[in-house]
């Protein structure tokens, strides 16, 4: 096993030796801005680490790390249409810097491009990650659209927050690791388990971005405190709070809503704390933590493979940004 | 082989009975409209012809047709958003009748599944249909690339618009024929024969596009004459006059642009007669058809195939709608 540091690094140099065709500009620039901009390169890290840790090459994998990137990365850029948003890592989102149509057909070729990517496999694989890939895109829509559903609705439950984070964002990652997997041509058995691993781990790893979004450390923490509050974001705290409030204190948060202060922030904070909610949030993190490891556990994989993703889940939920 | 109309009905009744999930309704519901809205379904008419003319079974088939179906349908959707346009073959477009995000979402979620259409193929055939699928798809999003740089441009030659249309519309016409042969399992040779062949189909079909918005029979064709000119489209007609005007008539076709009038028609019309813009696409358009039968000519199948993929190129260039 290598280093998380190490796996970054050959994601890092992967993406930028992709060969991107001299024109139509208009179409190829924008692609290579956004996967220059950085991120966590989390799901293709996750996805050679399982490779390796299966027995498996980085060769054996690395197309399908970079598909999964490339894959990843279309969905912030297309989600950032609809959601308008202006800044992604710290720079324009693509709508911004160049304009809605850029965006969507720029994001429309990465689709495919990860496609390209995920079909360099041995014909006898080739099936089998066609239709994790595939599948796994199909499931980040319907969270996609669930989410926006719930902007309108005031009834979300908690288990349909849950089950929107587990398609938006953490099959991606039980994807990536069942990739990984399968690539190092391990047994069905072992692909399922990581598949579990990785899932359980998304949903521990967004709830810890909820959590941090409020409760976060202002010094280490890249965003704003309090992002979530101040834009009205049906996050586990908020879906929480207002089922656990009494009428008073929901009826307050309802008369907060599309105000923006830092005495939204606080007072809305201060019902959270009053209600418990942190604590609940990080009771269920704990619960999805142990989870994952449970999972982990089944895997027959060598010790220090199993160190490896043992410190990746515990230090997700510990992270500060 | 079978006749247009059974092929065209394969389809129909193959899109009626596509399984979508429940829900989310508002990822599903807006693919099941576009689909529904019809269309000539030329593509996956070809691909199950050159299917059945290289010797293999509907059934070989009928998945990459749907996909191919499935992928032309998403191009549009996400192309009708790219162009503002407000109708679509008679019926609201997805981002009027729901909204942008909608439109974009569901676009996803085509391409996708347009993906898992065309991966129920055999696994030592799989890598060259992803490979033929995908390498088109890009080629597509390179052509709507070119045509909206177009847009803004006011030296756009004969030959890159040659080529855009070529990018834009003919690839996938080839892909289909190609496609076909693939999964009926025909030589290499024949495979690229039916490429070519569609290809050039492909141009000539554009060019009668063009031709037929101008020139066509006010009562046969579908929509209003004269709209390519209304909205200054560059067409080959449009090229070609701007190319062979002398300073006058092109200052008085630059004068009107950004108006709308039936004078505007009539006058620019007026130009293009004077100049022989019509004869020169005519002649155009026939040459593109003598090289699509002389592609035709070359494939070893058999004469009722033949006679009908000749019958088919033929009728592409009369037609009036």
């Amino acid at each position: 096993m290598k280093t998380q540091k190490e796996y970054i690094d050959i994601i890092n140099k992967a993406v930028a030796e992709i060969p991107y065709p001299e024109s139509p500009r208009g179409l190829y620039e924008p692609i290579a801005y956004t996967l220059d901009c950085g991120g966590k390169r989390m799901r293709p890290m996750l996805l050679l680490a399982s490779c390796e840790a299966c027995g498996g090459r980085i060769d054996d994998a690395v197309s399908q790390a970079l598909g999964l990137e490339m894959f990843h990365n279309f969905t912030l850029l297309h989600d950032d249409v609809m959601d308008r948003a202006d800044m992604r890592r710290g720079k324009p989102t693509v709508h911004r810097r160049w304009n809605e149509s850029t965006a969507i057909l720029s994001g429309d070729a990465m689709l495919t491009m990860a496609g390209q990517l995920m079909s360099v496999a041995p014909d006898d694989r080739l099936a089998d990650v066609m239709a994790l890939f595939n599948g796994t895109a199909m499931e980040i829509y319907e969270g996609q659209q669930y989410d926006m559903d719930f902007e309108s609705r005031q009834d979300v439950t908690v288990a349909e927050y849950i089950e929107m984070i587990r398609l938006k964002t953490s099959v991606l990652l039980g994807c990536a690791c069942e990739m990984g997997a399968l690539m190092a041509g391990a047994s069905d058995e072992v692909r399922k388990a990581f598949y579990r691993y990785g899932v359980a781990l998304g949903l521990a790893f967004q709830l810890q971005d909820d959590w941090l979004d409020t409760y976060g450390d202002p010094a280490v923490f890249g965003k704003n405190i309090g992002g979530d509050i101040l834009n009205d974001k049906k996050t586990y705290l908020l879906i929480t709070a207002m089922n656990r409030a009494d009428d008073e204190s929901r009826h307050r948060i309802e008369s907060l809503i599309g105000t923006r202060s830092d005495e939204k922030v606080a007072e809305v904070k201060s019902i959270y704390d009053r209600l418990g909610v942190a604590d609940e949030c990080r009771t269920l993190i704990e619960s999805y933590l142990a989870e994952t490891l449970r999972e982990l556990d089944s895997i027959d994989i060598p010790a220090d493979a199993k160190a490896f993703f043992r410190d990746y889940a515990e230090r997700s939920i510990t992270r500060q940004s």
